[in-house]
């Protein structure tokens, strides 16, 4: 199919915008403060300084280590005083990692607008949703399910989680040894060492299937985890394409499959070069080792390419672990409830897809890998990679999305979060005093006036998406600071990363040469489905 | 009691030697390396320089810096590469912490002597054993106590550990939610607020106990855990002296059962400060904030008490959390095997102790808190501080004890631990070439050679004793340096003294003030069993 089928960003039937307009006028910059000013003016201008910077690999690191560390130290540092588990401090407050930490203490007792009127701000207007300049579906698509990996709620108390608050391709390898052990081939045979199970269909690898053609559970996968929000009544045709997946939320979109799908094949490739090299390691220490090798090409992408994508920088991060080494913020990992809620980027997401080529509502393709198994892995990652994402603000999220959008707000109140201004100055910016600091758009600062009459009401997670996101980001500003500070400070910190361990040691020399190797989305794909596609969350001409 | 009664720590019967032996003649220094002879000759010499520095506050935090961050830096640092759990690197080894990590690979196919032959080497030759010069029975008695909240083999599978390698009086408060609702009042009544159940006895305050007078399990203790290795014929008069305590070892001497009732009163005495400070906090504040006050009290004093007993140092050491706070030793505890091991100091503990005016063996008092409810918590630790310490180190074992070693030396041997010179090396000392180099105790020197013939295959838990312990030190050299290692980078790495945690909002000013007056068991004492006795690890005129 040709680039004439890939904008499908746009709602079909409304107008599509020829020009993607950027705030209607100026917005009012007078407190965003000098320090992040000239900060900004420093990384997203100088582009020929920063371009010479990239070349020069020894200038490169040393650049990379001031940016980042300034980058996490612009937030508080673990550990933090609270968690969600209680309004002081306590033992269990420092230790119970099934609470969320947080960075400011609950705000009891806030007077907020009604649930509804806020939620209404998501919606888009009359001129319907406006598309992203620069991010494609893989964009949202990856950040989705990378997050699935450490950031869940419990839906049963939404102050507590069940994640591990580490990056470990628990989507993958599940969170738990009896998931891993279910997923495992587990067998001494040669060539079979250390794989994750898997089974060829169409001349392409896929993880096993999580119930059969009727319907029904497969036994032996009794330990692997439900699809989340698995309707009662889906047909077994539908239900037989699902996949036996560590996480409960890999199944969630045919896209989410498909990076859960390429990191699988990445697994089992990567056990067949380990036993080659290593004939007498036995299935556990091949298993381990890909495991080990894998989590590190995952990190290693999740900076270099989709950090480097949200960035509105010209230096390329790098994910360099000795950054960490001595750093301060060098701390144990745990997710904040603010990070957990700023990440929901439901707008980006468009409502419709080309695939296979047809038109395809993307609220359609929820649980249903159907798709995904006819046109093959390629198919997905390249119709992925040409769709265009929306437009990441208020008045922008798909109609399939809105309740996701309320829940979003909901948690924040549940949670008691302090205010957007707040948070603010908490992260290192100027409280703002007029709405037209936030957002150039009128429509946002006559929405959020509309709502909240006064700055100080707005909430947290409706702040982060009101602001204007800064030309060439892939985030506004507060979120693009939060999510620098805790990816960086959650992911480097990786005990794989770590002095002692991020070594042949550990990772075997074929590892190493693996992890140098691998940097971008795109690699693994052609390794594991050469010749069949693109995976890029830039639109074509975006990085210029 | 007079002080004729108080040196008990030679079994009767045999002659005690009149002056206590050194080693008989003087060690081979050849291989303890420069840069540490450099380091001891300073730290323990200059006293009058060092008794300078300890009065000047500023001086002091600096030197105690330096020489802490010194100490942590002479070992590995985490996370370790390795956990008992694999001899390879793998996810489960980096974040599974029922395993132990462990500093060095497991070294498979050891050709080692029988262990009965080993375990001889800890049993008291015909001049019978030898006392400490320095310690009376409380130092063994509260490393005992202190050791048991952290330190903690799971029977089942001795790799693996119940520990949640915190420091955090699991004790006294237990290791688990349910423990600690079991043992709380739960009272909103002024007067009630935060406590621990507690009963008066004999005009004092206890723990309440966990079997009735017909020795039954009271069932609101069903989620408290049954005291380690409970003989199952125990007379129901013995039984119901047992108290409900949250850690299942802290009954296993009315000792320990002293120090977990004393840090119980303090606790219940702080809640009455806070209630009176704070009269609209409710039942669990005060009792969050009395525990994090009690952790933080108990913190001060293992450093500013404990550790300078066993430190031969002139300076004295201080609780500064600060040291730690942008240190790159600064990470997530984790207990190590070889930590765990080394901490097993039964050759101090004396065969006899007096107490209420009669001399009564120790292994009698196993399990049986009847002494202590009779005599008093302030007779209890008089006794324990008037009683001379056995002296640490080989052929010095109380007969009831020799079984404990034996498991010592076997769970090393379970545990694949590498040898005695291997850990010298990775702790920054020379392998040793000469037995001779190790200790200068002809017997120790004898034996060893006897029953290893070669210093490399001596292991580690036998060669850790096997060393001369330095003038003025509670340890011997390598099990010094490891101890103050891990005691220091997991003492002052809790959450509780974290640079968002350790201050009034966590604490309150009352707690504040209470942990600033805090820093020995005396104190403690002097609160709690006012007038009663004496708390002290140090033997009068051991200090100079």
């Amino acid at each position: 199919m040709g680039e004439a089928l890939g904008d499908f960003g746009a709602v079909p039937g409304k107008a599509a915008p020829a020009v993607q307009p950027g705030p209607l006028r100026a917005r009012d910059t007078s407190r965003d403060g000098l320090r992040n000013r000239i900060e900004v003016a420093l990384l997203t201008g100088l582009r020929p300084v920063w371009q010479f910077v990239n070349r020069s690999p020894a200038l490169a690191r040393l650049c990379n280590r001031v940016i980042v560390n300034n980058a996490v130290l612009k937030v508080p540092t673990r550990p933090l005083a609270l968690s969600t588990g209680a309004p002081y401090t306590s033992w269990p407050s420092l230790t119970d990692h099934s609470y969320f930490s947080r960075y400011l203490p609950p705000r009891a007792g806030a007077d907020l607008p009604p649930l509804d009127d806020v939620a209404a701000l998501f919606r888009p207007g009359a001129d319907g949703p406006r598309q992203s300049p620069r991010s494609t579906l893989l964009f949202p698509c990856f950040a989705q399910w990378f997050t699935d990996g450490f950031m869940m709620t419990d839906d049963a108390d939404r102050r507590r989680t069940t994640t591990n608050h580490q990056i470990d391709l628990g989507q993958l390898y599940g969170l738990r040894l009896e998931v891993t052990e279910a997923l495992r081939r587990r067998s001494e045979q040669p060539g079979q060492k250390g794989r994750l199970k898997s089974e060829m269909v169409g001349g392409e690898e896929w993880a096993p299937r999580l119930y059969d053609a009727e319907g029904r559970r497969i036994p032996e996968f009794a330990a692997v985890p439900m699809p989340l929000r698995l309707p009662d009544g889906m047909p077994a045709e539908r239900r037989a394409g699902l996949f036996a997946f560590g996480g409960n939320r890999a199944n969630t979109t045919p896209f989410t499959a498909a990076l859960n799908t390429l990191f699988l094949r990445e697994h089992n490739r990567l056990c067949a070069v380990l036993e080659r090299a290593w004939p007498d390691w036995d299935d556990a220490r091949v298993f381990e080792t890909a495991r080990n090798i894998n989590i590190a090409q995952l990190i290693r992408i999740v900076v270099e390419e989709y950090v480097n994508h949200i960035s509105p920088y010209w230096f390329n991060l790098l994910a360099d672990p000795t950054v960490c080494y001595k750093a301060c913020w060098n701390r144990q990992n745990w997710i904040p409830v603010e990070f957990n809620l700023l990440y929901r980027w439901h707008s980006l997401v468009p409502e419709r897809v080309s695939w296979a080529g047809r038109v395809q509502p993307i609220a359609d393709m929820r649980l249903d890998n159907r798709l995904l198994l006819q046109g093959g892995l390629g198919a997905a990652f390249d119709e992925a990679s040409r769709t265009k994402a929306w437009r990441i603000g208020l008045f922008n999220t798909a109609d399939f999305l809105l309740p996701a959008e309320q829940a979003s707000i909901q948690q924040g109140r549940d949670n008691q979060l302090a205010g957007y201004n707040d948070y603010r100055a908490a992260m290192g910016y100027p409280r703002v005093t007029r709405f037209e600091q936030i957002s150039g758009d009128p429509r946002v600062v006559d929405g959020l006036r509309r709502v909240y009459g006064d700055v100080d009401r707005i909430e947290f997670f409706v702040g982060l998406l009101a602001e204007d996101a800064p030309p060439r980001a892939g985030v506004p500003g507060l979120i693009g600071r939060m999510v620098a500070a805790d990816a960086f400070s959650h992911a480097l910190t990786n005990p794989l990363l770590a002095p002692a361990v991020f070594n042949e040691r550990t990772f075997s020399p074929q590892g190493m040469q693996s992890i140098r190797a691998t940097w971008r989305l795109q690699h693994l794909l052609d390794r594991n489905a050469p010749g069949s596609g693109r995976a890029s969350m830039e639109q074509d001409g975006a990085a210029a």
